[in-house]
């Protein structure tokens, strides 16, 4: 066994260390043999022993009451067979480890990697890459993005089945997205080898559109880059005002535990903030935990594409290593993450995660319109990060954290557009949009689902839906003569059935998260936390589709559910080739729609996102598309909690009259002026 | 006549220039003797004649077609008779001079500024004052906030009246909206004097609660100032990107005209977009042209309080002088704003507009999966900015411009709630918060009226609503067995009357403009820009209600015009006192709605804003919340016109494989790590 060589103990929520991942991967052979090891990763404490130690923290009684080390152990066996369990990290024991049946957990970067080659050498798909237009001697040109079969009524889910999404490429260096082909080979895994061919009825050849790229190549035959763009330096000469105790961190007030996995990627945890001198609990755990993005193209077999990246493929696993300077700016701490390879050795990605500050521009001002006098105060955000790559498609997750008590979720989708081949007199139809010669790119939606584990000053809360509404007293009656009267309605959510709402931008629909027990001394409203998110598209593959039955959680904006320690993925737990029926996750969860959900511990699942009708523009590669959220403090602190940011510059009435010395200035002196007095424009001129 | 000394001639479209002012002022006052000056402010070019000489630029004709400058000029005469015309400047000829029957001007910040003192020494408000126990000597300490009524129904519109919002000030230096007053006096311009007094049933005597302020003062007694912020620098040594020719700016192939005047501040003209050597009009004309803030309380007088900022106050008039390193940081470009003054003398505002680029995060990444080849590209982006202070709101306007060709319009809110007195064992009700002890701020609304004068390749465009909704076929039909269909409804808004429209988050519903006559050479589809807006509320007071008569602008989301040269503001030209019967503006145009807008010179109006449920966390004073939309190119350009902003780093795949060197680096050498190699952290270490 690997001995564990450290210089303090692990934070209990803290991943497995390449040690412990070892560890685990060694219980695992003792006792099976050779095995594909899927995933070894954290078992996270229970909440309830959590609690107790985080509660006894610093005390004598601390260290015995600090959970176990658990390792999550996930392998296949040769033939196919699915074993899950855990596995005690101090004793090498394995606690447990149970035969799955009808269940395909996750797929490793591994598993999609092995496709493309078997299908450059086999003479069905190299069948249909000459009926394509592609001679037998070019397969070395054949790519395939290889995904989950999603599900195919055809062959259910006891076979580990990927479908190869197939394009060409001219060249080596050539974006391969705008030379699709238009069929559609399935693998297995436990075969290795194509066993079926997805070939559509109306044949496409390959695009014989000239290419078009981003690369330097490219760009220099389309006439080169804008020369015109001069830098913009930021620095920090004095450091970063972050701290890091191990995976803690602490930030104007805030501080929390950083945490990653290989499904959901960053998860924070214990999130408290500072209320002078008063550490308040907010949050316990916080995670991106599902997504599904459905593409509206009906013809078969496009049902398919609907991929559950994070339960799917996983957003740790598919996660970049960022680089200075270049993912973001300024000075940077970076944390790597530590995942097991297929044959029971370890991967490392390097700056899995990065965390930086911003200046963020004003956080609050006033003038008084009677005197000018001022105050100007610059705000700052923290904001911890990853950027992970599925297929096409990246995604930076952010979490960003603001001095006024915000928390905002921020997701920003770049990368390729999923496209399908095209002749040249069809029309895309209403279910896409032809972005290039011969490419389709399908409608589709990304929807991302949020789960918000709360703590609002203490383990029980209650969520209400606030709409606003205008008085139900009609214009001229005495209660709303004018008729202006106007008020937040709010329902109450007190069964998880009640709970299921949908997002209604008419009213300003928000959800609140409060805590009954405890009142705000001036509003006499309880405190609470308030979910602002107004990219909230319905799901909209229809009531009993395929896509419908797989993400349960996508089908209402909100879910609220009573918190169960082995409750964390809303479309389940082993998410490939499940069928829908039943749905796993949330709506097994729900059940009935019965329980009660008020004061107690809840958890709090939201599902947003944006509807995408590609458009050329989003062609050949796309620009940023940021969709943001924001978990902000109602009647949770006493007042604005960020008064006591240093202003830029302060002056008061009495200051502006010259009675009082003393005006704040601490205004940034490296700013300048953008022009020489008097240059750079002969109509007005720069002040200084 | 004071003679125009400039090295050029002013474009058609900058603002007025002190001399031009002067020579309006001459021509009035030569004329009709003493009055009050309301607004000398540039009359804009007809389109159709600015059109022409834009035409003509450069050609020997030009200077033929230039437009001539014209003033429009407002003035009050000694009794509040009111007349509005139009001076030309080059001659000093009165074009026209109209009397106005029942119509009152923009308030000045001058008609503000008078209040405040007669309040104080008005016999019948000092006796409010001691009702609400404030004695006759601490008068000095009253302070009011004066706002044109509104509407009062009692009084009409021939009477120019204000009605004071009243506070009390323990110490100069206090912030006065925690000590509200609960009377209201009635101010009369053309008397000076206050003419009547509301006075609420229910009294409300000045709050005891002692003081909570943010100046430094107050923040050291209540424990100082956060001492662990850095500084964060940014710094542009090599200057800004963009050019400056007079008001003209050339950014990255944006080139527009930044024009600003005193109701609706910036405006920007004339926008196009080099799309590879060919400049193309998108946007002739976009300004925020005006907004309403009703506020929610039934209770007499308080339906009057529903300011329209930019018609009754004008966000020229209120906009703040900006500084250096304060109101943004980095290398920035000032224009200033001069208007006349009341006597007929001139006032500059220094730094009214300010303009800099801002690094913008991420542009586009993506990363083959196969071999970590990848494209990272940074985002720059460029701000037009100004700040006005609305009595106790403030509201930064920001025009961001981006690369990729979208144009994103930002309004941050920040400042202090407008608040009114409550008593201690008073419930604030449905209608307000309790923000602070004696504190009540009321539910309000913030709602913008964004005008939109379309060129997309060309005048004559046509908006289409845009609905992503299912497929009408149902599961399990031929046309969608697997129900996943899903496409974009487009519904042509023909009318004036069906073009207005409203929100519909469900189906993530946009509108776009388009030119008909213009498809995509890929898509097929017709050139076009899609607005992208996701807060907005309906408006809450009722049909009917007094703000409804007199917002008809905010009734909808979306309104489309035909294009008339006066129709500039959509709750009318003169705001203040208007009854709302019939309502001003849009409605007017509007008429019967049977005036077709399909493939003409259109406007296109839109309403959106937040609902504001103050609670504790705004008070004392309000960290920013900001609003954000898009104006997006899609199907405009022929791909992503972004792609040759030089990439922060670039790899090929024959590149990552060693076959081909010269992979692009052009990282940014100023970012370091957060801490020194093993410090900072025991348990992960920074990587390079």
């Amino acid at each position: 066994m690997v001995s564990i060589i450290k210089s303090r103990l692990p934070h209990p929520l803290d991943p497995l260390s390449t040690d412990e991942i070892a560890i685990a991967i060694a219980a695992v052979r003792k006792h099976h043999g050779e095995c594909f090891f899927n995933v070894v990763s954290l078992h996270e404490p229970r909440k309830a022993e959590m609690l107790k130690w985080l509660e006894s923290a610093h005390s004598p009684a601390s260290e015995s009451l600090r959970p176990a080390r658990v390792a999550n152990v996930v392998v296949i066996i040769q033939g196919g067979k699915v074993y899950d369990g855990l596995v005690d990290i101090k004793s090498g024991i394995i606690i447990k480890l149970e035969l799955m049946e009808g269940v395909q957990p996750i797929l490793t970067m591994e598993d999609l990697q092995i496709v493309e080659h078997i299908c450059r050498t086999d003479p069905k798909v190299i069948e249909q890459c000459e009926i394509s237009g592609i001679p037998k001697s070019d397969m070395q040109k054949v790519y395939c993005d290889p995904w989950t079969i999603g599900y195919d009524e055809r062959y259910g889910n006891n076979v580990r089945l990927q479908q190869a999404l197939m394009y060409y490429r001219p060249d080596v260096d050539t974006c391969q997205y705008q030379y699709p082909l238009d069929f559609c080979p399935i693998y297995d895994a436990n075969k290795r080898a194509i066993i079926d061919i997805d070939v559509p009825k109306i044949r496409r050849p390959l695009s014989k559109a000239v290419p078009i790229d981003y690369t330097p190549k490219a760009v220099a035959m389309a006439g080169g880059y804008r020369t015109d763009l001069k830098p913009i330096n930021i620095t920090q000469p004095k450091g970063v005002s972050f701290k890091m105790d191990g995976r803690e961190l602490e930030w104007q007030n805030w501080k929390f535990h950083i945490g990653f996995n290989y499904r959901e990627g960053i998860v924070l945890n214990n999130i408290t903030y500072n209320d002078k001198g008063n550490r308040r609990p907010i949050f316990y755990r916080l995670s991106l935990a599902e997504m599904v993005v459905p593409y509206g193209n009906p013809e078969h077999p496009h049902q398919r594409k609907h991929a559950f990246d994070l339960g799917e493929y996983g957003a740790g696993y598919m996660t970049n290593s960022l680089s200075l300077g270049c993912d973001c700016k300024g000075s940077i701490y970076y944390l790597d993450a530590d995942f097991p390879t297929r044959d029971g050795s370890i991967r490392t990605i390097k700056n899995a995660i990065c965390i930086h500050e911003e200046d963020a521009g004003i956080l609050f001002k006033h003038t008084d319109f009677r005197d000018d006098s001022v105050i100007v105060t610059r705000a700052r955000k923290l904001i911890i990060q990853q950027i992970f790559t599925a297929a096409n498609y990246e995604y930076s997750c952010q979490w960003i954290f603001h001095q006024d008590g915000t928390i905002q979720p921020e997701i920003k989708l770049t990368g390729i557009l999923n496209t399908y081949a095209m002749n040249v007199d069809e029309d895309a139809g209403p279910w896409g949009t032809q972005v290039y010669p011969g490419v389709n790119a399908h409608n589709h939606q990304h929807l991302f689902c949020l789960r918000i584990d709360p703590m609002i000053d203490g383990h029980n809360n209650t969520v209400n839906m606030v709409d606003t509404v205008p008085s139900e007293a009609p214009v001229g009656s005495e209660d709303n003569f004018y008729g202006n009267a106007f008020y937040a309605k709010k329902t109450k959510l007190d069964t998880t059935g009640k709970a299921m709402t949908d997002y209604n931008g008419a009213t300003s629909r928000t959800w609140e998260i409060v805590n009954e027990s405890k009142l705000h001394p001036y509003s006499k409203k309880p405190v609470s936390y308030k979910l602002v998110s107004r990219e909230v598209p319905g799901l909209l593959p229809q009531k009993d589709s395929l896509v419908w039955k797989r993400a349960g959680f996508a089908r209402h904006a909100v879910h609220v559910t009573k918190y169960s320690d082995d409750q964390l993925w809303p479309a389940g737990c082993h998410v490939p080739q499940t069928s829908g029926e039943p749905s796993m996750g949330i709506p097994q969860w729900i059940g009935d729609g019965t329980e009660s959900v008020v004061d107690t511990d809840i958890v709090f699942w939201h599902t947003f996102g944006v509807t995408h009708i590609p458009a050329p523009e989003d062609f050949p590669i796309m620009p940023v598309e940021p969709i943001t959220l924001l978990l902000r403090p109602r009647n949770f602190f006493s007042n604005n909690p960020a008064m006591d940011v240093m202003p830029s510059y302060c002056s008061t009435p009495s200051q502006v009259a010259g009675k009082q010395d003393g005006i704040l200035n601490t205004t940034d002196k490296m700013s300048t002026l953008a022009f020489s007095n008097g240059t750079g424009s002969s109509s007005g001129c720069c002040k200084p």
